[in-house]
């Protein structure tokens, strides 16, 4: 067994309205922060999962994100994974 | 003026509980996900911001992040930023 680090980002697709990233844009604008011209929230889930080798880490971690993290119809989602050594 | 690209990673300090995260990885065992050690959600923010210079960049970001994104009662951030050319 390998230990696995990885970092899943899931964020709305660009067509998707992000109601809350426009509301903190706005507080920004009050705020005084200058010069944004994007600002959208997305998750980010930080996870050690222990496997036989990289593909088999790869897999559980694609079934974990297609099926609980990220909701495919409003959601992509990107991988980032690390072994621990 | 350039145009800089940052992300923003938002995360609970690690002495706070993440009820969120826990009932993920619950499903994920049920799901038939083997091997899942930790898995902890935070938020990841993506920005675009004109400013005159990186320095210029980093600045407003920090605010932005101290002052609206992260709390910082339970939640550390850490920043990417990158100039587009």
């Amino acid at each position: 067994m390998s230990k696995f680090r990885a970092r899943i980002l899931v964020s709305l697709r660009p067509s998707v309205l992000d109601p809350a990233g426009e509301a903190t844009k706005t507080a920004a604008n009050q705020l005084g922060i200058k010069g944004l011209s994007k600002l959208r929230i997305g998750k980010s889930i930080d996870i050690d999962i222990d496997a036989l080798n990289e593909e088999e880490a790869k897999k559980q971690i694609e079934l974990l994100s297609d099926r609980l993290l990220a909701n495919p119809v409003i959601e992509d989602w990107s991988m980032e994974l690390l072994q621990v050594v």
